[in-house]
């Protein structure tokens, strides 16, 4: 399409719903997105770029004049404008703030004050909040009469006059009343209120917690700046959740639309750090040259052991990375889900133990060498366990992303301590060297 | 607590918020559970039942017994009801819906009678749908005279005479419209159906892709049967993504809850599998013994590439199955991201095998040894690239899960590939054997 003329692109654009034009975005090769842009030009809305993919939002928003960004920002919730805005380079940041009215901009001013991933990024400030003595008569009313207040919101919120929220009232209650009742008696004062410099994952887990749709967020002095609605908290899940596993991998931020360069730079780190702790396990091996030099069948069965108490020690950490994402490994259970992990890994590591020691045994007609593979495998898959619980917990303890790490040292041990014990068994074994 | 007497833990528990008793449950090691329930009493409510983590929902449900079940069912929202009374035992859930008054048990089977996973499953059947022709000052009084209407929604449902959806109305549009104004002039025409066979993860993808909060579900016919809310979204969102990263690493459905005997099952495939590819990458091993013998250096060497090739495939695998998760992988884009994969896996390649050929030349004085494992990594690296996408992508397109058993394959590649490159190029330039 975007190779041919741009009325044609406009034209078999027109009829599709904003999420689609940002799905014909991502779809289009990274060079053609500015001109597609270009071409769609009104089509381009503030709803389509709201659900666009950030990276793909970049090269759209590069190719854009900066008052065109900031007409686009203007119609868009806050927290959308926002996650645009917050990606851009400082300079053309700088641009786009300048050519907005001076109370949007103060607006977005303020959320760029707060962390990246805070609550107070992702928050929109578009509510309603009445005070506590009006009925629900004069709310439909006021509701009725305010133009120029939002006409999205799930909730309303009763704020004291400090402007802190006392309670929160569901929509489907207020209809359900008579006019002459007052707020405060359909109002739930029970409320689950978001610190506005709390982490998104933490909001995350609040809304999954209490199966909120939206809540109040407040600042320090507990008055309501703004509310958070389930749809982005949706998007911040699945956005967690799969950082989790890129992260879990060294992966990085990674994501297909990515530039190839930060792709690069993320993944490139983590495999030299693995080459690092490849070459601890070669260290190891290297202590063994003589055994391997009588006995060539160690190089050739040394790589199992390794290779599955790496696996079994993967297998144990995406578990416990996982449980410490949903908040449901805490330090009360620590002693107890290391002790499960360790009864599993006794288990696994008899089963496949026996398989693999009888294999090697009946392959290379020697028993010795049987047992010895069988015994570090089970010792293995123990030291995977261990680890795969301990590593990230330790981790999580001194407040660092157990996702992020915990994977390259758990294999370090555990190719290491592969190695080690089953070429060290052998030798005590007095099978070689 | 639970070891002390009943009186105490009911005492405390007492003012705890239902996902906060759910939350004591899940804390309490599992041969506790049955005797917290039972001490709780009442305070194990509906709430705390649909709140909590299914392992741990098994234990307290198996020491229930099935008249109490029925009556929290009766209690709980459509969907937490189905979820609790699904993952029962056939003979368990037969005498609870015995126990059920007939409505709520016609309800459940009906939502039985869908798919696992499905839309079905998951939809309240709660919800409020009115004909179009009425105003927005009849729809209120309706909401208000009707007591036995559910009074929590967000959105009301405009339906035609064959109760089919014609439109949505959010709340928010409602309140701020004057009495005398249609329903139909208010709604909102393009609305986002959701079959009721559709899997959970579509419908999490659309609930994300649209922003909704709330979304229909009709039947075959097109008629109204029930609603999906983002607070259950979150949910499988979080479930989904969950699961991604369990599969990925071959720990089943892990979760720091589940039976031993489950984990051990789930668990003990996958690494039997593993031993079958590490085999495989044994043998290739052992038709160089003879290559091995004569310069240990390569038995030292070999897992440096086999290890930097599996972990560069996993990076890939994981931007892969995110993508594909997500929708945002398709046929139109499949080629242009296994290019983009071997630009990066080149710059990749380039860089570690520079680093680690320099090493090996270095610490072996033997710079023929490091052009052999610099070439090695590169080739396994990119071979690990083009596995990375291309795996997940085709047992995607034969409607596998590729988060299930890609890792399995690009290991076993990776794996094999290293040591038949990597002793092969040592051979082939005179090294050795």
């Amino acid at each position: 399409v975007e190779a041919g003329n741009r009325e044609e692109a406009y034209r078999l654009a027109q009829p599709l719903h904003a999420a689609d034009i940002a799905d014909l975005f991502e779809l289009t090769p990274r060079e053609d997105r500015a001109a597609l842009a270009i071409a769609l030009g009104d089509l381009l809305s503030a709803d389509v770029l709201a659900e666009i993919n950030d990276w793909v939002r970049d090269d759209i928003v590069d190719a854009l004049p900066a008052a065109q960004i900031a007409d686009l920002a203007e119609q868009m919730e806050t927290d959308d404008a926002v996650a645009m805005i917050e990606d851009m380079e400082e300079d053309e940041q700088q641009a786009v703030l300048a050519e907005l009215d001076p109370e949007d901009r103060a607006v977005i001013e303020d959320a760029l004050s707060y962390p990246e991933e805070s609550a107070g990024r992702i928050m929109q400030r578009e509510l309603v909040a009445v005070p506590e003595h009006i009925t629900v008569g004069q709310l439909i009313d006021y509701l009725r009469e305010n133009q120029d207040l939002t006409t999205e919101f799930w909730e309303i919120f009763v704020v004291d006059p400090a402007h802190r929220p006392i309670g929160t009232c569901q929509l489907s209650w207020i209809m359900r009343t008579p006019r002459n009742i007052s707020i405060s008696d359909v109002m739930k004062r029970e409320q689950t209120l978001i610190p506005v410099d709390m982490d998104q994952e933490e909001v995350a887990l609040r809304f999954q917690k209490y199966a909120l749709i939206s809540a109040a967020v407040v600042d320090d002095a507990g008055r309501l700046v703004g509310v958070i609605t389930a749809d982005d908290v949706v998007h911040i899940v699945q956005e967690e959740a799969g950082e989790d596993i890129l992260r879990l991998s060294g992966a990085g931020e990674g994501d297909i639309n990515e530039p190839i360069a930060d792709s690069y730079k993320a993944r490139v780190r983590w495999l030299i750090a693995n080459l690092g702790t490849a070459m601890v396990a070669s260290f190891i091996i290297a202590q063994f040259g003589a055994a391997i030099e009588t006995m060539v069948a160690l190089a050739i069965l040394m790589p199992i052991v390794a290779s599955i108490g790496g696996n079994a020690g993967t297998q144990t950490l995406a578990v416990t990375v996982r449980a410490l994402a949903t908040n449901q490994l805490t330090q009360s259970n620590t002693v107890r889900s290391i002790w499960r992990e360790v009864r599993v890994a006794v288990l696994i590591g008899a089963t496949v133990a026996v398989i693999a020691g009888l294999g090697a045994g009946l392959v290379f007609t020697n028993w010795t060498l049987g047992g010895v593979i069988a015994a570090a495998i089970l010792f293995n898959i123990l030291i995977a366990g261990l680890s795969g619980v301990a590593i990230p917990v330790f981790l999580d303890r001194l407040d660092q992303d157990p996702a992020v790490s915990s994977s390259i040292f758990v294999t370090m041990i555990t190719d290491s301590m592969g190695f080690l014990i089953f070429l060290g068994l052998a030798v005590f074994a007095g099978l070689a060297g």
